[in-house]
């Protein structure tokens, strides 16, 4: 019986990435139009332009008095100005208007005083500091002008985002359609989350994992179920996600040897259609990425932290690229380790850290740990170090540069 | 008419926080039990522990041949040592089997050796390098025995957290249930999102900005609707609120003038429960925190930048301080001014920036405003630095802590 004997040579995963995008050509999504309700975490799709001024009018920042900044020229403590205080739609000079936070400025006025800095005497107030034109009131068209671009194309909306939006008359917006991804769990030993497993089976918790990932990323997962470890089987489950995906994802049957099966269904569906098979990761080695009628498949392993990292480092700016959206690689820092670590050469290591302040510090505190699949590695750690291909590890107290993923305890 | 004349004085943000949160005393809300597949974003109300161990069996890490490492010591080169391939259940001296990654170790094998570091002929496998026990396979209960905590109390359930759950035998967590947030805006001149408004009228763009903001942090908020500048329509909604709430958080009313509504409204319904009103801050300084049939009621500016800051200052952490999360502090980070600001004595200032690379060093652009209210100084930013009371300003190329909201674009 013939055997491939391991990996004759791993691609590097900015290689394999470049390879993968230069086939695939991957292109944004189609949109959708949604009413404000419904965009929040969704990508635009073009330049969001507002549809009328913000704000609307020259609108009073303060409870207190329109006027004409000309007519308290030179007021001061010993030589106070006199305002008449009117009721009507304008002000003329030496008059002046009772005006609310909010509130339009009359016609004619050109700043507002504060309540708190007049004296009111019957139907007069008294001013005895002057103000310059402009002040204490927003002047309409000053945040944005109608037709300018409030939301720029590419940004994930956020609350705030959403806000400035409505604040600016808009009801709906164009945002990038939901990728649908299709998630394939594969092996004998996996049984589904739920069931009551025999102590020898494996419990199925990718494809809750990577659902998971996905909808953070503002993506649609669904699942294709576990699928033995039989060609006929994945390559039914397979052509099923094709149907209705944007993306595949599977996990397990990836390694070289019998059980290879996941690149073995794939090439047999189309020739050629293996792109990178073998990536000089850790962990996440036997990762492939694939190309199936246009559509992408990434094919991971069945270690959760190894198909954790595969679509960290794949899935996630694939899905990225798909919405359109700009700048959004996870938060850095930089951090002494706390103690020497090993690397592997020739392969980029994802080593789990906690960052924890410590007199002043940030610290970078490796998770310990026997193998690199070892799933509380990640459970207990708030960011990831790569260690480069050509380091065979990192030094006690060197800098590093973490990539966040959780929170840091910054108060103690 | 009697007139307040400004606030007499302001309390600093610190001791606001601290007289609400005395006489408050937070306790975190009752929790219920979900199914993993509606845990994420949720908070774990206890430690989780887990039900089997992970793994529950001996299961090894690669393709290849379980053996016992005794039998291959001294191995190499020129001496490989020769083991007879059988297929049994269990391994004696002098013996091997073949097993795939994710298999459970056979009795009696304590090492697996690598499919690609052996030498198959026939019924026999030549091995030229010896391994240490506990090689290539992970042990029973490695990353976690039977009991152990898996996730502790207070955590924000990620989706590794609840892959880690899912692989040990978990089905249901127990956590924290949603904090009820009501929400109501006020004012004459605010109309709701969706009308089509006259151009001196204000859209209401807080109610769905902080709607969001909830959502975000896992709280489920649900509008009061619109009141207009009446203390019946205003104590009525209130009231309302009150009854299935958590907190309630207005917007508008607050200033201190004729139109300073709800703080009156709120003292009217029950005395001494406004426990600060001025805070010294900037937006968001006629912000008020009072408490109201025990429940938080947090009274914020009707501009959309100070309420978004008072949110962010009073109502995040309190929410937070419900669930039970610990330790979301904002990601923060050291960045230098590219210009001076002006700050104000006396007020903590929420200056709003815009983090960027520049030849590798990280730089804070203050977003320039005429007004602190303007909206766009939040959406064009990603994070805000606070202006201590006591500096009048800060100075170019200062360096500055940021907390950021957004991403930052590390690369070009």
């Amino acid at each position: 019986m013939a055997r491939l004997r391991g990996f004759q040579k791993l691609t590097s995963i900015d290689k394999s990435w470049e390879k993968f995008l230069a086939r695939l050509q991957p292109q944004r999504l189609d949109t959708v139009s949604l009413p404000l309700q419904e965009i929040h975490g969704r990508v635009t799709a073009n330049h969001v332009r507002v549809e009328r001024d913000l704000p609307s009018f020259n609108r009073s920042a303060v409870d207190g008095y329109a006027l004409r900044a000309q007519d308290i020229d030179g007021a001061s403590q010993l030589h106070p100005k006199i305002l008449r205080l009117v009721k009507k739609s304008y002000v003329k000079e030496g008059e002046t208007i009772e005006i609310w936070t909010g509130n339009a400025l009359p016609k004619g006025a050109n700043a507002v005083v504060m309540l708190e800095h007049v004296r009111k005497t019957g139907r007069e107030i008294e001013i005895s500091k002057p103000l310059t034109p402009g002040a204490n009131f927003s002047k309409q068209g000053e945040d944005l002008k109608k037709k300018e671009i409030a939301v720029k194309a590419g940004t994930r909306l956020k609350p705030h985002h959403i806000g400035l939006l409505a604040a600016s008359g808009l009801r709906r917006v164009e945002v990038v359609r939901k990728p649908e991804v299709a998630i394939l769990a594969t092996g004998n030993e996996v049984v589904a989350l739920g069931s009551d497993p025999e102590p020898n089976k494996i419990i199925d918790a990718n494809t809750i994992m990577l659902s998971g990932m996905c909808s953070e990323l503002g993506a649609e997962a669904f699942s294709l179920g576990i699928s033995r470890d039989s060609e006929k089987e994945i390559e039914s489950k397979i052509k099923e996600g094709l149907k209705k995906a944007d993306l595949i994802i599977t996990t397990g049957g990836t390694s070289v040897g019998l059980h290879d099966l996941i690149p073995e269904v794939i090439k047999n569906i189309a020739p050629h259609s293996i792109i990178v098979h073998g990536i000089a990761m850790r962990p996440g080695m036997p990762t492939a990425l694939a190309i199936l009628e246009k559509k992408p498949v990434i094919i991971c392993s069945g270690n959760p932290v190894a198909a954790l990292i595969g679509f960290e480092v794949f899935a996630r700016p694939l899905i990225q690229k798909m919405l359109g959206v700009k700048n959004e690689e996870r938060h850095r820092l930089r951090a002494r380790l706390t103690r020497r670590v090993a690397g592997v050469l020739g392969r980029a290591v994802f080593l789990r850290v906690k960052v924890h302040v410590k007199e002043g510090e940030l610290w970078a505190e490796p998770i310990r740990a026997k193998g690199s699949g070892i799933f509380t590695t990640v459970t207990r750690a708030n960011g990831y170090v790569i260690i480069p291909t050509d380091r065979e590890g990192l030094g006690e107290k060197e800098w590093v540069e973490v990539h966040l993923f959780d929170y840091i305890q910054w108060r103690r």
